[in-house]
């Protein structure tokens, strides 16, 4: 038995999130179909962290034990050929059994992306968050930067979350424009359920000018989802990266 | 009654093409049901050309005849309104009589995008052609430059064209890349039915190396499909810009 480590990209607007679930479209079924297809094994595949319905992943990172054996680089490209399309095997590498996708993970990273024009563009419908109306970059710039540094992010915590503490640190948080479009980069060390998304939704009103940069670390302070901004749609948003 | 221009993108994986089909998917179909929902009439929308299913639109033009009294730019915001997300207006003005969307066109410009790396993108299965192996990227840019001209492009012409001649002006044919992508530009003052996915499914056999950069003339001068290079895929293809 050995363990190996998955990098993984995947369109998430074709799956109904990662974690397996009987008679659904999640990445995890469709990995661990392909690894018994492959290796007749029935491996469990252990996420990073799982995405919700919509979300993508760029760099998601995921872990499996099996005896099968193939070459990680021949794992890997075996694997692309029996997944689906919307799912990509980027790298596989064999690690010590003391490798957790999860647990060993120092830091996230996430990017949301919203499309910032007056027009739709048809193809992105799935893959960013249309605004059309006029942003306030420097204001949401400035509401950014208060999420950097460790905090209680109780206000932007989802129920679901199955953590004891909603303690984070967040390494990076910054908003930039390119072209028609405006990207909210954040690492932190975790995630509590729903939070990139209500920071997202939350410097989304600060954008609309429907509440002022100084209101996050009041934000911060409350511990109170109710009264953070919505949860910003999925399509937006990427998992990065996992760094270990 | 008055002449309008549309100007739209979108996306051809969604559609069966362009042209009206009794129960099927057509972008017209969709354009002349938003008409009729916005303006109650029964307009007819005339593209500068079809595109195939699959294939996409960045500046497709069409152009209908109307009653309706509402202001181009606001024809424009309700039709974005009616019209599915895989289809945007994005620009709408009032034209002379004598305007047609494909006879008024002094020329047309395609683009062909191979996605040219190892690892396939879960993201642009519909959106570009993989190609895995390496590519010969400079004796493809040489292949492509004996495009240029007035010449017969009876060797790029898939059965379907209506026309008479073809006999086609290449005003600008170029292979460029950027990142892992392989771009191939090409404007001309019309296009025969096929021809620039036999052009790209002919460069991408010189770039793998089964033909050479010269075999192009010897190509046009023979005015035989069936020595060319196959089809290549719709998804590569978009309709980038029509000149009046």
């Amino acid at each position: 038995m050995r363990r190996l480590k998955l990098t993984l990209a995947y369109d998430g607007s074709k799956f109904s999130g990662f974690q397996y679930q009987e008679n659904a479209n999640a990445v995890q079924n469709e990995l661990e179909k392909a690894l018994k297809k492959i290796a007749s094994e029935n491996s469990r595949v252990v996420p990073a962290g799982r995405t919700d319905a919509g979300v993508h992943a760029l760099g998601q990172v995921a872990h499996f034990d099996a005896v099968v054996p193939l070459a990680a680089e021949k794992l890997a490209k075996a694997l692309n050929s029996a997944l689906p399309s919307s799912i990509a095997v980027q790298h596989c590498e064999e690690v010590s059994d003391s490798f957790h996708a999860r647990f060993s993970a120092k830091s996230k990273e996430y990017v949301y992306v919203v499309l910032n024009r007056q027009i739709h563009s048809p193809f992105l419908r799935a893959y960013a968050l249309h605004v059309p109306q006029n942003l306030d970059v420097e204001n949401m710039k400035k509401a950014a930067s208060f999420f950097t540094g460790e905090h209680d992010f109780a206000s932007f915590q989802n129920t679901g979350t199955e953590t004891k503490t909603s303690l984070c640190h967040v390494l990076h948080a910054e908003v930039n424009t390119s072209a028609d479009f405006l990207l909210f980069h954040v690492r932190a060390d975790r995630f509590l359920y729903g939070m990139v998304r209500s920071m997202a939704g939350t410097l989304l009103e600060v954008a609309l000018k429907k509440r002022s940069p100084e209101s996050i670390p009041e934000l911060l302070r409350a511990c109170d989802r109710s009264l953070s901004g919505p949860t910003a749609p999925p399509q937006g948003l990427y998992l990065v990266r996992v760094n270990y």
